[in-house]
């Protein structure tokens, strides 16, 4: 798993994702991994969530996989997916640089914007991960006050 | 200018923004800049742009302000106060993390989701500082293809 290789299917866009919500919860963090990908598959960039890890709230899933993806100058060929649906932060993302597909793994555990992004033109792609879905549900059963604090519920 | 200290008024918030967008053209950055504060004035944390200085397209001024402000149980009673309007991924910081009120230094230059977040129950106060609005203007116009980028214009 590394940037420039190409991922051609949605299910191995996934799976990059995935192994960075792995590798957060392997560092103790917040099980939550998102890539950035062109529109040929490359992978530009991917990352998770680094609330625990650096203590840094604002650092979600998808901004600090396109934070990894370094200074782009269009996104609007380019795929963010995530294993979970994107909160109204990392919408707001995708919204103002105006990538062109979402790809969601769980919607189940957590509905953020997506329905917003798809009124505004981003094609959106829930793929609802039975393993995902498990794993993210184990977390939040486990770490409430994380979890919360991580999604703004006081 | 510390973490710590009361900022009474909105025009005394805009003026810690205000410095952190002059810290960031300072620094050859986007001169825009942000401040988070509790209910009662005190800054919890301020920031700037900071694509060119890092290479980092993630940290917008509100972001970095939000990120310096360190973790927060709840933003209900903080202020964001931002010498642009926020773009929509900054917007999406506000409406997740539930900031209760916004203060603007210029919507002339930009507007981003600030009314979008007014329906939904944020108070957005925009002062269009005069001073604030000629700076950001004297910057897009010289550097039209980093502002652009910083919006995700391609």
């Amino acid at each position: 798993m590394s940037v420039g290789d190409i991922y051609a299917t949605d299910a191995q866009k996934l799976a990059v994702a995935a192994a960075e919500a792995r590798r957060g919860a392997a560092e103790g963090g917040i099980p939550i991994g998102a890539a950035l990908f062109a529109a040929d598959g490359t992978l530009l960039g991917s990352g998770h969530n680094r609330r625990v890890q650096d203590d840094d709230a604002a650092m979600h899933a998808e901004t600090n996989a396109f934070r990894n993806a370094g200074r782009q100058r269009s996104y609007r060929d380019t795929v963010m997916v995530t294993t979970l649906s994107p909160c109204w932060y990392c919408s707001g993302l995708v919204r103002q640089f105006g990538i062109g597909r979402v790809v969601v793994g769980d919607d189940q555990n957590f509905l953020g914007g997506q329905e917003w992004l798809a009124e505004n033109g981003v094609e959106v792609s829930v793929l609802n991960d039975a393993t995902l879905i498990g794993e993210m549900r184990e977390f939040i059963a486990g770490h409430p006050v994380l979890w919360n604090e991580d999604i703004g519920e006081g």
